[in-house]
């Protein structure tokens, strides 16, 4: 009965099977009476596994691979069949002994199906040039990590070798050059990366986000501010482009002037939060080049943009790029945080307790796999181009209300005359069952499901139609 | 078949039942035909809810309470009986629209069990003093957060009121002063309290965690070096305790005078990653008082020593104190990351899109249920004292190779004769089934499960024994 080709319900499918084996478990005695070790630590299995995770992550923390269905009470049972009494249960996190839903810490003990999964998941939609991922639990720390990769390798680059010397090893501790070097983010005037303290010193989209709250002097360039429909202003908007990448070079040298050099650029293919504003595959192959004239990382976050609403899985497909960036980060629609990362950017400090939680790999690989075999790809970019459509023809119709429709697939927006009359329009529409989000100062975002189809968007445009009537 | 009173499997209870309701599910056909308004929105159950939810959180961000198992595809429904089409998705976080599973955005659109949930199992076990609780994904997005808390709340106390200025509000944006502050977080050498910048910047365990990043200036005081056992040492441990009690407050007026005023204090009861560093009741209690008359925030950091393993649901209890904290945060045992925290640290802009995840909170309930109906405490406190009294026992009888064994309940730990001893027992360990870990330079820590009863103490001293017979 769990088994449905209805994409609404597909999610329940995986998490069926998960729970008719911990039915199966119930049955099962409670604990083990002692250890018993079968092979060396870790056996030919665990070496195996750690061989092959080894393709797509760093290993050098992990210890051995788990059976956690097998492990039970204070015994952790690995993949080579040993089983050993746990005082030291993950970092001090199994509360009260193994069960059947435990939480494991995929840095150093990580269950069998893990490699596989991440290679069904987040490895088979990978952008291109990179082989490698790395889970976390959220956008901020994805991004936090991220920047501390691109931090480590620029140094290690700096340096000529990853040997730190004593001074660097005694500095650090007490947070000071050269141990803790100035080296700074390049970030763009309306990015939004993130709150955590790392992540917010890149974010520049409302005041709100980063009142009260410490940060760095680390260079914010200029996002270019283009005019749409793109094809019609293509010659304004190339020229806004290019005073924004000198800007950037300049920073770059400034920045480096003054003892902070720029270790890496950090970017979204569309800023969202600070108004869905899109710049063109030109400025960005252009910004791509800059970064590596400079030496510096180039991090593309696409925690808002991926996971296929702009008809493309990878907002950054766009660009048709073979090598669009070093760093791909995610979140949001992707289920679990995460960063994608070229080889030489892959850093063995990068660790945490948990690094994510594996039972999203779990659901991700069924969403996956419902996008495929629905097509929905081809379904969000005809939706998309029905409602752009329907926007520009508002427009026209509203022009003292409307203006800028913009978007790719369904990851569309429009401007509202003003702050007040866009916060009245997203109350309407909710009150005649509508639920719409805003973004930067005046625009409506729109952010639906991929299995947004054609008709919804024409139930959407009626609605809208009605809701603008009344505030023209 | 899925009840029962064996804690190892608890976990699968309440899964189970998660489950039928799944199952269920599939039975229903796919999607409404449109969206579906009964009452405004917000609606009376919405609203009630919020109410309800305001005497835990903070939910200026919550738009309204949602029915994730009658929401489906594109329509979100609310608690109230609303059907909506939904353009907005949770901030883009559902892929491929509703199913049973999802990732609610709970700083939005919590489900409607959720304040219940909540008071189920994270207030059921809330600090004294404390009666609020923010969720996050994990240990370091949780210590940001509560730093961030800290740094609002002292400035708006600096100002005097809630209100910045337009220099406020525009220096921000810039990561300027004085909308970016220069405010600091005092915290210890030892120190550990996550891997992103600001939890960074305060983590000062091992070198090689900080190694590379660039940091903040902000004062870092000594930990007391305390001779074990405690109550051998009383007199010299006192006057080791005021000589770090007077450089915290020498740090606190240094940092004063050169404008980068200490916001808060960061400590953990017991010092973990740094090696198992103890104080006594007498050291917090003044290290409070301090705080308290500087003005700072105290934030007790219960990561690693939370949930129980001290033989107090957390460390801190130890201290016998009304009011121990402004601000207790935690992770790992609990399942989901979050901090309390008391009234007047509540920050309306602490929110990103997930805020944890729910099922965390299902099924850190159940481990409260089974720590409550097995008197798990009482067992953790049994079992270190044996634990204590064995290590006591070694201790006296390779004097050459062990020393300093410590602990409260089963959170011990105990010093070996030098690194590479230490490195080859842990192995030797292994090799024979026992899993153990280590922290600071050369200490053994014991992390068990709070199920790790007197006959698994025995089990694992055996072990011991005869590695270290081998290591003599």
């Amino acid at each position: 009965p769990c088994l449905s080709q209805q994409h609404s319900i597909a999610l329940t499918v995986c998490v069926c099977v998960y729970m008719s084996k911990a039915a199966a478990k119930t049955q099962v005695e409670f604990e083990y009476d002692g250890p018993s070790m079968k092979t060396e630590v870790p056996g030919p299995r665990s070496k195996e596994l750690t061989k092959q995770l080894g393709e797509i992550q760093n290993v050098g923390a992990i210890n051995f691979f788990c059976n956690y269905e097998e492990s039970r009470g204070n015994y952790l049972v690995d993949v080579d069949g040993n089983r050993m009494l746990d005082v030291y249960t993950q970092i001090s996190s199994i509360p009260i002994g193994y069960a059947f839903v435990n939480r494991p810490a995929l840095g150093i003990m990580p269950p069998e199906n893990f490699p596989e999964k991440l290679a069904e998941s987040l490895l088979s939609v990978a952008p291109s040039g990179m082989s490698r991922v790395q889970t976390m639990a959220c956008g901020s720390c994805s991004n936090e990590n991220a920047y501390k990769a691109m931090f480590i390798w620029y140094r290690n680059k700096e340096r000529g070798h990853n040997n730190p010397s004593d001074e660097d090893m005694s500095s650090c501790m007490i947070n000071q050059s050269p141990g803790c070097p100035d080296f700074s983010i390049l970030s763009f005037m309306g990015g939004f990366h993130g709150r955590t303290m790392g992540c917010l010193a890149t974010t520049h989209s409302k005041a709100i986000h980063k009142l009260d709250v410490p940060s760095f002097d680390w260079p914010i360039a200029p996002f270019p501010k283009l005019k749409y429909p793109l094809e019609e202003f293509t010659r304004e908007n190339a020229q806004e482009e290019a005073r924004c990448l000198e800007e950037v070079e300049d920073l770059i040298v400034q920045w480096r002037q003054k003892g902070r050099p720029v270790a890496g650029i950090v970017i979204e293919p569309i800023q969202a939060e600070g108004g869905d504003n899109h710049a063109t595959p030109d400025f960005f192959k252009k910004l791509r080049n800059i970064a590596r004239k400079h030496g510096s990382a180039f991090h593309v976050d696409e925690v808002q943009t991926g996971g296929g609403a702009t008809g493309k899985f990878w907002a950054h497909e766009h660009w048709g790029m073979d090598d669009p960036a070093d760093i791909v980060s995610f979140s949001k629609k992707m289920l679990t945080g995460g960063y994608y990362h070229k080889d030489e950017l892959q850093a063995y400090r990068i660790f945490n307790t948990w690094m994510g939680d594996p039972s999203k790999n779990l659901f991700l690989a069924e969403v996956l796999n419902v996008i495929r075999r629905e097509n929905l790809l081809e379904e969000v970019t005809r939706s998309g181009k029905t409602l752009l459509q329907g926007l520009y023809q508002l427009q026209d119709q509203y022009p003292n209300l409307l203006s800028s429709a913009r978007g790719q697939g369904t990851f569309c927006a429009i401007d509202i005359r003003d702050d007040a009359t866009r916060n009245s329009i997203l109350l309407k529409a909710r009150d005649k069952g509508v639920l719409l989000g805003g973004c930067g100062d005046r625009s409506i975002r729109f952010r639906p499901a991929l299995v947004f189809k054609e008709y919804h968007v024409h139930m959407f445009l009626n609605v809208f139609s009605d809701v603008l009537a009344e505030h023209n």
